[in-house]
């Protein structure tokens, strides 16, 4: 757990920018983006992915879902268009074992996979 | 609503390869695969898209996002890695005006763009 850069990133120990921040959730701008809008939404408690999610876990992930669509506005990119993805595991790509939603917009996006 | 595509098919009255099926949500088979497991999740009620969701819509979401990750282990690729996405508008992609997530796996899927 003490190893996870997004745990240390929720716990302050590492700096980030953030966009959002409640007791369950941070979201924050990745700091290599792909798009000109590129967030990431992190629960703070530890669940390595997507995968590792468990019915006492519905909650917050609508939550985090609402969140997306809420950041989206605050961008101004909820009419123009934004993509919400969770990798999850080696074909993903996922790059940080903790589960994270990405939130991309702010141009045309092209398609959901390489 | 009439003309909505993904109404027709939660209505049945397109036929879909449904891989499950509750009083909420239907999920099925895509009928152009971007990858060997290629799934669409969809709310039975018709939401256009993310973008419209609103909070009583958080319980429904999460659902959602679970269904993901047990599709994905009844497909046995939830331990070589999926990805879920959602599009709305149209710098993402989005083809068709009813809240839906794709469920990726199966092979190493690349970028999370074009």
């Amino acid at each position: 757990m003490s190893d996870c850069l997004f745990c240390k990133i929720a716990a302050g120990e590492i700096p980030s920018t953030k966009v959002y921040e409640d007791e369950e959730i941070l979201a924050f701008r990745d700091i290599a983006p792909k798009a000109p809008v590129h967030i990431l939404l992190i629960p703070k408690k530890h669940l390595a992915s997507l995968a590792e999610a468990g019915p006492e876990d519905a909650a917050l992930l609508g939550k985090m879902q609402l969140l997306a669509r809420q950041l989206a506005e605050q961008e101004g990119v909820a009419e123009s268009g934004f993509r919400v993805v969770a990798n999850s595991g080696p074909n993903s790509g996922q790059e940080v074992a903790h589960l994270h939603y990405h939130l991309l917009g702010g141009e045309p996006l092209g398609d959901i996979r390489g």
